[in-house]
């Protein structure tokens, strides 16, 4: 198999180059087959580099880019400052051809409005999305989307965002012939606002899409779809919300170990406790699923949460190896070609 | 002080009276000065009233009304058919004067209707809310509105809705200066939907509103804000997700339970795990916090989860009580017109 040459965007994300240069080395260690194009500011990346001894070193390219977009820029005016920054200068590696994918914990809206304008979307999609993977309870996983991309979403864009997430469903988490299903307050036909119900029409007509109507949001979590469709506002606040009540959770029992921290039976219950819900829950744990694929582009970009830590801009770093090998973009064009022909 | 008595729904929700009848006997010990006028099929209810030996029954009285409003009905048609329902003879105990509040667990639309049609709304108040008080970490609780009566609102709506939750996190939670948050996708004023942006105008201007600005999903159960406010779609679809996940989260510690069910070893440390859990989190439990208020009208309406158990209908009952106590409705009409006053 071909090498997968990705670039990293170095200086994106909350941490820079102290998360991802060892995140890279990691992935380096983990992936044989993989080089990476580390794009930002030399002086800051190679002390890193040099400190660490991995012997993945000579598979890992520092390309300079001087400047950096802020996480609070608006995107139009980020796509105006853009030259030599390390988001603009990783994307256009792959429009050069020297990269096949891009991975950046940079501002989001930046990221897709430069995306957009230097990758181009796919025929057929109006609006790239940001996509992510959902561990659910049955071992499985939903694909949701979109989570911010895009706030105000018509019926037409919806039914979009239910092909790409067919295709990511079957691609990357093997599941054939996956479920389809809009987020709503409701299950009846008739609930919700005018652009679900609208969605919901056009995909009943469409034989390709598995679709199987709307979900709420009490079942996301228990595998009653494979992919999950709503517009950027409400995928966004449904992600948050799930990530604040894990972290509340997780909080509470850190501070409950605290307060026994002088009485040893409580301490070997709170390891216990520790230990039972983490092989629980870890799964729900937004550092394992970290990784939006910016799914609609001709070529794939992935965004790392701004936080990352090492491991989670790792995954979002193997994330983008799979997307690649999986050529997600393409098949997302053969599908719309598929779907479009049949109307 | 006077009697409180309320008028309850006994034949909504998936329960009806094998739910209703023994939580109005709870809240009947737990409150001495509290009346219920019990409304539904005396054939169904009378047989399990005659079943209790409760002391409190001489305060309760059975009102019968022949039909009830099926769970999914439109509310359009709820109002069309509701002559003669259990629903509607409650709401119409409070327009006569014999009740003060009704609790109901019945179909959401249709008890939204049927309440504006019946008690009308607060002058000042476009569209009533449906609205809860949902625990925080920090042991304080967060008024929550509007979670799914009004699926799209304008800026004025949402500015109405913050006026209403703060009297209600001052007057029901004891909250002086509660702050005042709007639910969104980011922090910077330049983010989100019009509607929120232009609510978040109108609340800078306005002097006897602690406005805080916007508020993340994912800090929702921190104890950052008093009142948060969003359109009934969005709040819907948070108050599901934060469910949902609790939900999952209890039930994959049952089925862990199960598993272990051989080793006495393991059993005393699920046993351990489901007391703390139980202590932490009980609080977020939905059945602690059941019981919706539908503000914004001229008398109290509280909306039950239609799955509520025995528990949580009996909270709602309380709830009930401390918004007659409280004169709701007559704090959110005078402070309207303090605020609309000084514009």
């Amino acid at each position: 198999m071909k090498n997968v040459v990705l670039a990293l965007d170095a200086m994106g994300g909350d941490f820079g180059p102290v998360v991802t240069v060892p995140a890279s080395l990691q992935a380096l260690s983990l992936h044989p087959k993989l080089e990476l194009l580390l794009v930002g500011n030399p002086d800051v990346i190679s002390p890193i580099l040099s400190a660490s001894r991995s012997a993945c070193i000579d598979r890992l390219t520092v390309i300079p880019a001087k400047l950096v977009i802020g996480g609070d820029i608006r995107p139009a005016q980020a796509i105006r400052v853009s030259k030599d920054t390390s988001m603009r200068v990783a994307l256009e590696l792959i429009k050069s051809g020297r990269a096949q994918a891009c991975v950046s914990a940079g501002n989001t809206g930046a990221l897709m409005g430069l995306s957009k304008l230097v990758l181009k979307s796919i025929n057929g999609i109006e609006r790239p999305a940001l996509t992510t993977l959902l561990p659910h309870q049955k071992q499985g996983k939903t694909v949701i989307l979109d989570l911010g991309a895009n706030i105000s979403c018509d019926g037409a864009m919806l039914v979009q965002f239910a092909i790409m997430g067919s295709v990511l469903s079957e691609q990357i988490l093997g599941v054939s012939n996956p479920r389809v299903a809009l987020l709503n307050i409701g299950s009846e036909e008739t609930k919700g606002l005018d652009n679900i119900r609208h969605a919901s029409e056009i995909l009943h007509t469409i034989s390709s899409i598995h679709y199987v109507g709307y979900i709420e949001a009490n079942d996301l979590l228990i595998g009653k779809t494979d992919v999950l469709v709503c517009d950027g506002f409400v995928g966004n606040i449904t992600l948050k919300t799930m990530e604040g009540v894990i972290r509340v959770i997780l909080s509470t029992l850190k501070s409950s170990e605290k307060e026994n921290k002088l009485n040893w039976f409580m301490q070997s219950i709170n390891f216990w406790i520790g230990k039972c819900l983490f092989n629980k829950f870890s799964q729900f744990h937004p550092d394992w699923y970290n990784g939006a694929y910016l799914i609609g582009l001709r070529n794939t970009v992935i965004k790392s949460h701004g936080a990352a830590n090492q491991r989670a801009f790792t995954a979002a770093i193997v994330q983008a190896i799979h997307a690649v090998e999986r050529k997600i973009p393409e098949r997302i064009s053969a599908r719309l070609s598929t779907v479009l022909s049949k109307k």
